[in-house]
């Protein structure tokens, strides 16, 4: 039988170079992580652990069987990310680092931009003079704003956006664009992600919660685990199945997957192309609630208010330019996000623990 | 009979701390700080001088008979702004400090993102970090993108911007609202510039030319001094007096009070205004030339050649909220921005002189 080291020893030799996974503790970027160990790529993880932890990165190596090189630092810090070039052959960047809360991007604006944006740039800056030329980036839906035709696909226009959150994602977007267009060396992928939830079915990673949810589906979690008395349902009088807000729903798996196609489709020297990732198939707030309901097997109480303004009725995405292009399917249905994402906060009620002394070291090691 | 140095010592004392002008050697700014000065205003002027030099300052001081401060340094340079900041009492800051070149945007965009954007988000965090919360932001017309109605007005819709430089002006108009809109100590005034032309009409200050002239205005002008054999006109089939595209010409002097206004009405904690800056009245490409050859008793050769792509027949400003709220109205019309266009560029054929050792030490001794 094979064992996971051989599996990933002879897979690590089939791709050259590393790939540069910038926020790869967080949600999203762990589970990426994960799957391109899997299959068999060289990553190098940097994250300045402002929301993620150790504990994510120790569990993917883990699971995978593979190691992966970690570095606590800031996309900011040119003086950090220059050594880190120097030291690995980087042909691609995967670029999930930033601050992603809506709400917070309102009260503190300048820190979104300058993460964000400024982030952003000081990363690109440092990739062009390393010659490393190849970037898949996490934008959202967002960049839409009210979309013009629902389900929403990559020629429809573009904002105006309302909250610092995304205006950060669609100017990061625009700047990719034009170095594309300027210098034919630059290829992109643009990801605009819909609405990630769920948790890998091994129920070892996972989204970690911090401070108030912003999105529906940890909130609903944290209802179940008794944090919040009830889901609060803003607006039940819209034109959809039960008179609640449809958005579409995609499993973390099924994004980790799209990165590492999008990795595949930069290969081919595409230049900058936008894919939505997201199912195509809408679920209510109702409907999640249910289903999480199933999943847990709780009641979860929920009170219907007032629509919040600039909510819209219904957003899906056309996911069929991602699925033509990069050969990428979504696999997970509403049940199984359910399903995984409870089996990792029953697991892991208070999220990662602590990074002990022992998971530092380890880590220590993974840069060494 | 009151000399130069009595009155502005006079001056001086009716406005306490500083008014810091990024940019302020430049063909905007140097104006600007010419009438700061004769108003009575305290400058600092920080400038990299990467499209400037000391020797418009050392003019400047001159005209205006008072003294400025100046400092040689990049406002992507937290480190040498800091202590400005330390040293002066610095009340409102005028940002005209930017890369302004629209071509050139399309072919280097990540020095563009990188200089306008990251370089104002800097300067904001330094500001915020010294309580200096009033800021006058160099914007630009071009931030509307293709217009809605024309004149056009600042409730028009933004964007979409095709060039990077206009997204650099639209990307940071956007932060800036979005911090006033966080903070209420946060006062800004957008000030959307139209077609910035002219020059001080003693013929001492004005547009240092600089490679190929984006402009049409500076284009005429070299073509008068015998550097390019005509004028290309792109169009001469719009729907307009006389076929070629018609724009809104602003005397560099008329700005220059304008950011005057725009301070004034910063002491009234207006939060996030926008303004555009244009004379209301269009005029064509061929009534601009023939003012030209008026003003400098030569005739110019032109060929009309075809429409550029995404231009369009008409654009002009209503500026009627400027009137209104800053009380500025503008001065000048086109057959003095011609003639003082001309005084400049026929004293000074080859712009300003390299700074001479002497220039230099004046300078050093602004920063002292």
């Amino acid at each position: 039988m094979e064992t996971l080291e051989n599996k990933s020893s002879k897979k690590s030799s089939s791709h050259e170079g590393y790939v540069l996974v910038t926020g790869g503790a967080g949600y999203i970027g762990s589970h990426t992580v994960l799957e391109l160990l899997i299959c068999g790529y060289n990553v190098v993880v940097v994250d300045n652990l402002s929301n993620a932890c150790e504990e994510s990165l120790i569990r993917v190596q883990t699971l995978a069987g593979r190691p992966l090189k970690f570095y606590h630092a800031n996309i900011l810090d040119e003086q950090t990310l220059i050594p880190i070039f120097e030291k690995y052959n980087i042909w691609a960047v995967l670029h999930f680092a930033a601050l992603k809360a809506v709400g917070e991007s309102t009260k503190i604006p300048l820190d979104y931009y300058w993460n964000n944006v400024t982030g952003s740039l000081n990363l690109f800056r440092v990739m062009e003079r390393f010659g490393a030329y190849n970037i898949v980036f996490s934008s959202s839906a967002t960049v839409y704003g009210q979309p013009d035709i629902i389900p929403v696909n990559e020629k429809c226009s573009l904002g105006p956006v309302t909250n610092p959150y995304g205006k950060t994602k669609l100017f990061i977007e625009e700047a990719i664009r034009d170095m594309c267009a300027a210098n034919n060396k630059w290829n992109a992928i643009l990801l605009r992600y819909f609405n990630p939830t769920g948790a890998h079915p091994s129920g070892v990673i996972g989204e970690n919660p911090r401070g108030i949810p912003n999105n529906l589906m940890p909130y609903v979690s944290q209802v179940v685990q008794g944090r919040f008395p009830f889901v609060k349902i803003f607006g039940g009088d819209y034109d959809t199945v039960d008179g609640t807000g449809v958005r579409d729903y995609i499993h973390v798996c099924d994004l980790a997957t799209g990165h590492v196609a999008a990795l595949r489709k930069l290969k081919t020297k595409p230049g900058c192309v936008a894919y939505n990732l997201g199912t195509g198939v809408g679920y209510s707030v109702l409907e999640i609630i249910k289903a999480m309901s199933r999943a847990c097997g709780k009641e979860i109480p929920y009170q219907i208010t007032k629509r919040r303004p600039g909510d819209i009725a219904v957003v899906t995405a056309d996911a069929r330019l991602a699925n033509a292009e990069l050969g990428w399917y979504p696999k997970y249905g509403l049940d199984q996000m359910c399903q995984d994402l409870w089996r990792w906060i029953d697991s892991n009620p208070l999220g990662y623990p602590e990074s002990s002394n022992e998971a530092k070291q380890i880590l220590q090691q993974m840069s060494a």
